[in-house]
């Protein structure tokens, strides 16, 4: 992955924090501020909901579906994780943590989760 | 971020490739290598199951947690996307393309999907 | 339970089966009728929705919001029924069939399934 | 449906309850009592696994497995009413107010309720 596709996450995150209301984002224009708007609730039931299209798309088999449903609910987690203060980067230091990948410990370094029950492979 | 981090989600894919049984995975030793074994059904079931976790999580507010079962999701949402031979990278494109980034059209050009109902921020 | 609230799902999936366009349905006015012309993946997709929010219900510990949600849950679940000609009392069989319930025997003669996997009480 | 029929989910129900470690139920021999012992992340989960289980088997469009698995989604929604002390009559009730079905308006008058973005038909 080049070091410009690096930045995707960190700049959608970006985008994301711009349009919560606090921020300056307007829930007349913006579909994200007026999540923002609605609250924690509205912005998990579209996890669960991004969750089942992309368990539906699963089934159906349909590859440019099945990326274009993970996008939205990758989308939508990082909304959940901006209305709480945190980052895709602190998810990104999670899975290097817990897949123990060689030269990144560093980053596992600063994951403070003692983690149960993960799937350790 | 920086260039290390950039390569986590194409390590982990990496990782999840190799547990393929195909690829030597071993179900007996290997949690990700066992879903395979078990087939599609097994890997959305654990999709579904980590979005409802992720929503548990995040009406429990701990922040932790919520880092934890996001990490937990798109873990399997990458063990889907391997299922049927797509990248994180794909879902990066998908993502930069949808948000208009600039600097990043040229990722956009490469996503074929005609995007309807899409969220347009 | 009285005879009287015995007949509420089967005149529950009476009004759904009525609301088919088959059957005079008119999705300009009914939400079941609209729900049946969208198609199954429409119908499946409330299903995920109300147990996500069901789910949500009950971390917030709300009764009345609680029986709010499984009524949806279930009323949802009949559409997906109706979708495929089944009916609630099905479930039901099902249900006293895996309980083992006495003086039900004779439902549970009527089901088919050899049940795996499923909770043995 | 008949008076017999009319009765499973209040037997359902019942030996529910009689599984409640309170009530004497055992986590080392029964499923349930074991769900309750856990508490109520567990069963929450069970609820969001078998929807996706339900919209699984609505794809696969296999009618003995739709059956089977709302079968498994009614029975764990009873679990999480049970553990607030709810009954699935109440659910019925709910049912029945939203409906109007004529006759049950008598149930309706129980529901306190004011349902607000209901499916209204």
């Amino acid at each position: 992955m080049s070091a410009t596709e690096a930045d995707i996450l960190a700049r959608v995150a970006a985008v994301i924090e711009s349009r919560k209301p606090a921020n300056g984002g307007d829930p007349a224009t913006s579909y994200v501020a007026k999540l923002f708007d609605k609250g924690l609730d509205a912005i998990l039931k579209k996890v669960g909901e991004e969750a089942c299209e992309t368990v539906m798309a699963g089934k159906d088999g349909d590859a440019q579906k099945i990326v274009y449903e993970v996008a939205d609910l990758w989308f939508h987690s990082m909304i959940a994780l901006a209305h709480f203060g945190l980052k895709p980067e602190q998810v990104l230091v999670e899975l290097a943590r817990r897949e123990g990948l060689s030269g990144l410990q560093e980053f596992a370094a600063r994951s403070k989760k003692a983690a149960e029950e993960e799937p350790n492979d």
